[in-house]
């Protein structure tokens, strides 16, 4: 490559399609002195290219909590194909982190300030006994809830509203306003899994919404208990936070999927 | 309780079904200074009764090697009814192992020399990246497996024969004559489910089946290759011994089913 030519070169920006499980690590956040995602992605690719670049994420996932399709952006003046980039990277991680698939993207692509929404998943076992063989990836709870009263309470949480109330207490987001899409839930082989579809989530908000929903599930409280607490706007009228370990970031919407290619080719897997 | 009827007592035998999960445990066998499944069993009902006891196995599993079905039996003196016996051991032990049923048997039932046979489970992920979500829990062949070849190979190993090729090195039994009653090898979403019932197993023989099927299932061997490395009697001929972590000790097949009760209440939960 001449000079000439390098003047006019700009970096390339890369999306990683990333995840983790979330029992090893302190979030996806840096913290100094702790294991994070993101320092261990940005590691791996200092290793690879010997660049610093800092992984922007589609949003910070808590500690204990896991991803099956975190988005992640860097921009880089490396040359490496995409298809390279995601091995070259996973030979770096360690054995709970991994990139799925990495897309050579648009320059002003973000992956948080580009998305138009997210999905969770939220995972509860029940039984006598705690599900050893799921350890740290799986909430549980003993007794099985009434998927109808859910079902019910989840329509009140549905649309535009002031969620406020399903915040933590402790982050203050400019406003608390937020779409939810969509809410189902399902029984699956040994529990109960939660999805949750919208634009946007405050801190917290899946868990607080998860561990209202159980309350409404145990019959603690009816259905339209949820509609109060969300009228309310108060955190302490609602259930209790749901653990970490049950969580998923489990997609990133954009109006164009960086990873499109990948989803065509790849089979539907879970593991 | 009078002197009198103490006399005529007779310790209590009570059965439990155990379930673990492989990777933080060194096998199930104690060993001085390391932990061990045994070990934890025993503090937890010495917690529970004040008594010390011996947990009987059905048979040890290395370290790495999960549970779902361990069958543990042991002698009290205690009247805890055999519900309360599981949860108040349960109560004592950490978050990776758990009774998943407890019964009364006959004084004579003994967990390994009642046995009629066993059934093991072998889970294999595929993919471009590591199963970082069933970390541990897993094993993983990047490339999927030719299932007909490997079927084919397979019908070589039913029946009974001299498994002396897929034993351990190191250990030896009186006989290296087992019967293996069926193989069954499934697709699961994202991965390969290999099922194993027979009489009894040699120690490292269902790790060391698994390493040369896939070995089969690479097209690295012919099917009609098994045939040929059971009957040389030489383990340097046989595949390379699959990993722990995606081993699991699934059913223990007894004359009488100590947990016919709990079969029939529970359901079929794979947490």
């Amino acid at each position: 490559m001449t000079e000439a030519s390098a003047e006019h070169r700009a970096p390339r920006r890369i999306a990683l399609c990333v995840k983790y499980a979330g029992a090893g690590f302190y979030g996806f956040q840096r913290q100094p002195g702790l294991r994070t995602v993101q320092e261990g992605l940005e590691l791996a690719w200092a290793a690879v290219s010997g660049e610093k670049v800092v992984m922007h994420a589609s949003g910070r996932t808590d500690s204990g909590v896991h991803a099956w399709g975190q988005v992640v952006h860097f921009s880089t003046w490396s040359d490496l194909p995409a298809q390279q980039i995601r091995r070259a990277i996973n030979a770096f991680l360690e054995d709970d982190v991994a990139v799925r698939a990495a897309a050579l993207c648009d320059p002003d692509f973000h992956s948080n300030a580009s998305a138009l929404g997210k999905h969770y998943v939220y995972l509860c076992a029940h039984g006598d006994t705690r599900p050893v063989l799921r350890k740290g990836t799986v909430a549980w709870h003993r007794k099985e809830f009434d998927l109808k009263a859910m079902r019910e309470g989840a329509q009140y949480l549905i649309g535009r509203h002031d969620f406020k109330a399903f915040a933590a207490a402790k982050r203050s987001s400019k406003t608390t306003v937020r779409s939810i899409h969509s809410i189902h839930i399902q029984p699956m082989r040994g529990g109960t899994a939660f999805h949750f579809r919208g634009g946007g989530f405050l801190y917290r908000q899946v868990r607080n919404m998860v561990g209202s929903l159980w309350d409404v599930g145990m019959h603690k409280h009816a259905p339209i208990w949820l509609h109060h607490v969300l009228q309310s706007g108060d955190r302490k009228k609602a259930g209790p936070t749901a653990p970490a370990e049950g969580l998923y970031l489990w997609r990133v919407f954009y109006p164009s999927d960086p990873f499109a290619d990948y989803r065509r080719s790849a089979k539907n897997r879970i593991l």
